[in-house]
Order: structure tokens, then sequence, then C-alpha cells
């Protein structure tokens, strides 16, 4: 038997978003088509939207629509002189729900890799040591996940930091090694910012 | 801290889809605008073409483009007298799966559920009697869940099929009691159907 092609090309479609498989894709399909079409309908301007005007910030390197993001454009932050350093999008938001910390953010979209071919020029280290040597950074916090790749990442930037006479710290406390940031409770992540130690 | 519109749009039409919360939706959207651009943009397209295209069968109810689903439109299945019913298209896909029915299939959209206001015209049940009425099927197979309102809602229809002098049959062993047609496995469905019973 043979689905309706628009229904089977939507059931492939969905399979492009993360943990959807088949059954789950099939079930979201049907779903939407029974019962949500004014969600669907409205899902599919988002993601064509999104699509269009989302960039990156020139700046921290986050996903953003428009040339800079909203935390770079702050001048209050500018002047704290701190630059918090994580991997994705999704953890300057979880950085930003401890409302502890007030400073900037360096968005590595990744980390190193080595055997995955990923270098310091493609998380944007080339950029960021610009941004060292142009000074007004004093500090800043390495908030990479807490895995081999994430503290390598973290250890690298730190001597980058250094030759450039920046303070660097890690986060510590509380943080479950092999964790990933972007899950971790607030109250814990708030413990890792204020025990960070210097490195 | 606020994401960008775009972002934050984007997050709040994908928590639409069934299982998906505000912790999935963000997932995916940083993932879908991160890594998986071009896939995005075809589900959007795939959303919004479906969302234009896909009706009902006017003969089974399922969900189709045009205006008779493939299934109805195959001679030999209309031919074969058999109708077996099912609450949903995705019923008729575990149905499929199995290989052993070669008949045609009755769509109901849902169960009768007097206390949400569902009674029989609501699935379909005025449409199924004119079918009834008009000669051609001489046996149904009743296939909604077997759960209280799948049960009730096979009753109802026996008694509509015997009162048109058509042979009703209920599916039978292996379906587990409270469980969803669509989540068993193509075995124990095809069990189901070669054992039924008639009611
Ligand atoms: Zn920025
Ligand atoms: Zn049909």
């Amino acid at each position: 038997m043979q689905l309706s092609p628009a229904i089977a090309n939507l059931i492939r479609a969905l399979k492009v978003l993360p943990g959807v498989g088949q059954k789950s894709a099939q079930r979201m399909a049907f779903q939407l088509l029974e019962q949500k079409r004014d969600g669907a309908s409205q899902l599919a301007e988002a993601l064509a939207h999104a699509v269009e005007v989302v960039g990156r910030c020139d700046t921290c390197r986050t996903l953003t629509e428009g040339v800079r993001c909203q935390i770079c454009s702050d001048p209050q932050r500018i002047e704290s002189g701190i630059l918090c350093i994580v991997e994705s999008p999704a953890d300057v938001i979880a950085v930003e729900q401890t409302s502890q910390y007030q400073g900037q953010y360096f968005v590595l979209m990744g980390h190193l890799s080595p055997l995955d071919g990923i270098g310091p020029n493609d998380i944007g280290l080339d950029k960021l040591a610009t941004r060292f040597a142009a000074g007004g950074i004093e500090e800043v916090i390495l908030a990479t996940n807490p895995t081999v790749e994430g503290d390598a990442t973290a250890h690298y930037i730190a001597d980058l930091a250094r030759s450039n006479n920046v303070k660097a710290s890690r986060i510590a406390h509380g943080v479950p090694v092999g964790g990933e940031l972007e899950y971790v409770d607030h109250t814990t992540l708030s413990h890792a910012f204020s025990g960070r130690k210097q490195v």
C-alpha cells in the first residue's frame, strides 16, 4: 500500500527532527493533518521564516536575526569585561536562566575535535584571539561541556587567554561529568559559576 | 534574556507536534538552524503542501490527496465485499503491513465518546449506514482499538451491520487490551485477523 504522496513526503521530511524516527514521524504527520492544520501551517511559516532570517551574531557567533545579538548589543554587558565561552546557543539560554551572570558570551558552535577535522578556526578561535588582542576583556569563564572534548577545548582557550594576559577560569562544582550543560538544573549551574577556579 | 523573535516563534510553533515540550522544541529549533537548514526548508514546504492538498477520501474517510484514496479505487478490493473498520489512518497502515487483508477500509477518525459529545455521525456512521444499505458489502471486520470506547464503537457498528444483513466480526487474539492498534507488531495483528469471531 502506497501512502498518498504528500503524506509520505511529510513523514520523510519530519524525520529531519532530532529523535524522530519513522513511527514518530508518521504519528506526527497524521495528528497534524487530522487535528492541527492551523498549527501545521504556522510551523511551516515559522520554519521558512527562521531559515531565511536567522544567521550568526558577528560578535559572539550565536544564532540571531540581524547583525548583532541582543546580549552583544548591551552596553552594561560590554563594560563587564567578562566573556563566557559556551559550546552552543542552548548553553547561553541555560546560563542566562541562572540570572547570575551579567557578562558577554562567545559561542563556539561545537568543540575541538581533531579526529573529525574540527580545529581552532572551525569553532571561531581565530576571531576570539582577535577579540583578546583588541583588549577590553579581563576574564574568560570557560563553560564548555565537562566532556573530554569540552575540557580539551577549555584548556586550549585558557592558553590562548593567558598569552593575551586575560584571566581564565573554568566552571566547576556540580556539573555532572559526561553530561550536557543544556540539561543541568539552574541551581547546580549557579553553584558551578560561583565555584569557578582559575586555570 | 530574550531569544531572537524568529527563533522564539519557531520554538513555540514546534510545540504543536505531539510529545514535544519546551526543551525538545528548543533543541529541535537550534539543531535545525545550526546544522539542518535544507531539511528545515524541506519540512516547511512538505507541511505547507500537505495542509493544502490532503483532504479526506470521499469513500473511506482516510486522509488522502484527491477525491478517492488508492485503496478505495482498487477494483479487486471493491469486489472483495469486505470492509475493515478502523479508528485512524495509522491503523490502515498497520493492517496493510500484515499483507494479509485484501478488502476495503472505513476510517472512523475517532470512536464513539458520548461524554465528549462524539456521536455516530461525528465518526461517519451515517455514511457507513448508507454504504451498507447500498449493498455490495458482505462482511465488516471491526478493528477498532481494544479499549472501552473502541469496544463500544464496535458493538454499535455490529448492530448497524446486522440490521443491514451484513456479517460482522471483531478482531481477536493477541491484541493487548488497553493498547493501541497502531503499535501492535505485524504477527500479532495477523493472528488477530485470522482469529476473528462473529459478534
Ligand atoms: Zn552576540
Ligand atoms: Zn478511501
